[in-house]
């Protein structure tokens, strides 16, 4: 039963990388194959992963790659706007699916997806996102216990230097599913989801323009209240002014040591880039198949990802998933319900695919779930826009 | 130029222990006199205030302390519900007012009071609430400076004991203004008002109960949008679990050091008390005429008072109101705007209240600006039950 999965790659781009310690060190998975259109991409695939028995393989295009017989399962990391189609491919194949978030742009490429995976009997999951972190498996765990009474507040902020990191054109782009609310409201929703019973009956929110040089959004604050009387407040911004890893002793998304020196890193890195070609190379360099090490031998992390400070009010006890574990605040005293250190970072992403393909655990993150995290991302854009509270209609509750 | 301000207090009770140290202390105030029911607590105003040459006088009844002729301007720090009554009465007396807050419990009632001062032609003043605290004022002074763009989004969050403090029966009671939104939202929506601009278009709010035996307000979270664009999430709990100061470095509310590892004190400060009438007498060991020292000698404070974390992000910097300053974090660089270390805490309030009688400078806690802020916290009430964004119609900007 711990044969590894056999898994092949739709886009070795960034969010690989972001992954790849990940795939590259989880003995329960096998990277197969990929499909990229840069020839570099894709030799270093091959090197990266080719054994002597078994030679990793590499296609130019994704339907090549969907009928490879030796692939049980895709990771789909293309752009955005390509996840529906590859998806649909993916299915038409046979093939069980891990797609990145955001899931896709519209609800309705969602249910497209949703239907495809279902028609094909094969498994679908949307991730890696921070709600997949075990601090915030570890709280939610807690709070279904019932030991501490309904979850009925979440007050979560994160403040990064998002907008500041090397973008692509489209990445600035809200249409093309640019800006911080499709990308990191795809995280900071799906914790206080996950945290509040996953049923957010209404959105009011705002979000901010700060710089007309990267022209979407690069802030957002939102309300979300939940259909059984929680609610949680959500700020984000990607502005790369305050840190709110100050509030975490330092340790950053990845759990790594931060160094509080470097204020204005990411700002200070974009000076001299004067064109969004340059700027796009400036991202390129830290890609697949050009950056150096890609695969580099595990560090000992100092910590779990995680996704900026939250607090979470239950009717008995206070929760703050950390880095660390989950610190319970009860009325005599508090402590920490301490997690092992992550010997593989974002090993849950691996082990919630796993159990889904080989165990047939329903996962989490299904189609589903990601589709009702979009469904409060397009609420939070909509509600900025109008003016007005959204009301929700395809939310579900934690599987 | 410098002569005090003769002030007369209304309630020698817990508000005015509060704002004890400061009228003790303040060169620019003396205290001449006072009104309250208990007999201990005129003995021991009349003890701690009576000076060789000008004994200070008190009373049982708030009239006469309003026809004292002596008096130039009354605190008037008696339970909520009579607020209006001894505003009304104050004005009749051609005195000038310094309400405490919630100012009142009705829009009707703030409407009353404005048009009674208005019409006798004396200032009216409300607070203390900590957005007289000179972080926010300095704060506001650099978003109104207009150097670092306007503020778009205010995160406000402040987790504390409030509701385990020992009360009488009708701070339990929200109809009688019990509770943390009319207490506790006083100071939060205060605050939140000075740094967006004041003018707030629509509330969304949820509020929690908790605690069956508690049965008022002990948590709540807002959304409120402003007029000019900018938005803050609020977010308070007083049940006594998480502690929000220890973002603050211990520092607390009244600028003074917690000890981090008295966890849980408030509550078990009640464990014993079986009814609402112990409690109430637990409370009055507090108040003053009881308690010992009440005008006790400044001790050096290790800062300013605070009302627990906020960060406000404007378009160019953010800007963090410690109990040392105002922390700016701009685009390549993060300081100290150092404010000097108070020496009369809450000085502020004085200032303002003197400035305004003797210098007639428009004082920024005005009626209508008191009155503003209730309509907040009453909209919080109201979004909560109904479930619906709420709109304002009595918002005022900064003076």
């Amino acid at each position: 039963m711990s044969e590894p999965l056999r898994l092949g790659i739709v886009g070795l781009g960034r969010a690989f990388m972001l992954m790849l310690p990940t795939l590259a060190h989880h003995p329960l998975v096998r990277l197969v194959a990929a499909a990229d259109p840069r020839e570099e991409a894709r030799w270093q695939f091959e090197s990266d992963f080719s054994r002597a028995d078994a030679p990793a393989r590499s296609y130019d295009n994704v339907e090549e790659l969907c009928a490879d017989d030796g692939v049980e399962a895709l990771y789909i990391a293309s752009p955005h706007q390509f996840h529906v189609a590859h998806v649909r491919l993916a299915a038409t194949y046979g093939k069980h699916v891990l797609v990145e978030k955001p899931m896709a742009l519209t609800i309705a490429d969602c249910q497209a997806m949703i239907e495809a995976a279902d028609a094909a009997g094969v498994h679908l999951l949307v991730g890696h996102s921070h709600s997949y972190d075990a601090p915030y498996l570890k709280a939610s765990e807690l709070i279904r216990s019932g030991r501490f009474g309904r979850a009925r507040m979440i007050t979560a902020s994160n403040h990064t230097d998002f907008l500041y990191r090397p973008r692509r054109p489209e990445e600035l782009d809200t249409a093309q599913g640019g800006g911080v609310v499709f990308s990191q409201g795809a995280h900071q929703v799906d914790i206080a989801r996950l945290l509040g019973g996953g049923l957010v009956s209404t959105v009011r929110a705002t979000t901010g323009r700060f710089d007309p040089a990267r022209p979407t959004e690069g802030a957002y604050q939102a309300l979300l209240v939940f259909a059984e009387g929680a609610s949680a407040t959500l700020t984000y911004s990607g502005y790369g002014r305050y840190d709110s890893d100050e509030q975490l002793g330092w340790i950053g998304e990845m759990g790594q040591r931060r160094d509080p020196e470097s204020y204005g890193m990411a700002r200070r890195g974009l000076v001299g880039v004067s064109t969004p070609e340059e700027e796009a190379a400036l991202k390129n360099t830290r890609t697949y198949g050009v950056a150096k090490n890609s695969v580099a031998p595990l560090s000992a992390a100092l910590g779990h990802n995680h996704f900026g400070p939250i607090t979470v009010c239950c009717e008995q006890a206070d929760l703050r998933p950390l880095a660390s574990g989950v610190m319970v605040y009860a009325d005599d005293r508090r402590w920490l319900e301490a997690l092992p250190a992550p010997t593989v970072p974002r090993a849950e992403v691996v082990d919630e695919l796993y159990a889904a393909i080989r165990s047939g655990i329903a996962p989490l993150h299904s189609g589903a779930w990601g589709m009702a995290t979009l469904e409060v991302c397009l609420a939070i854009l909509e509600s900025a826009r109008t003016g007005r509270e959204i009301a929700l209609q395809h939310q579900v509750a934690p599987g």
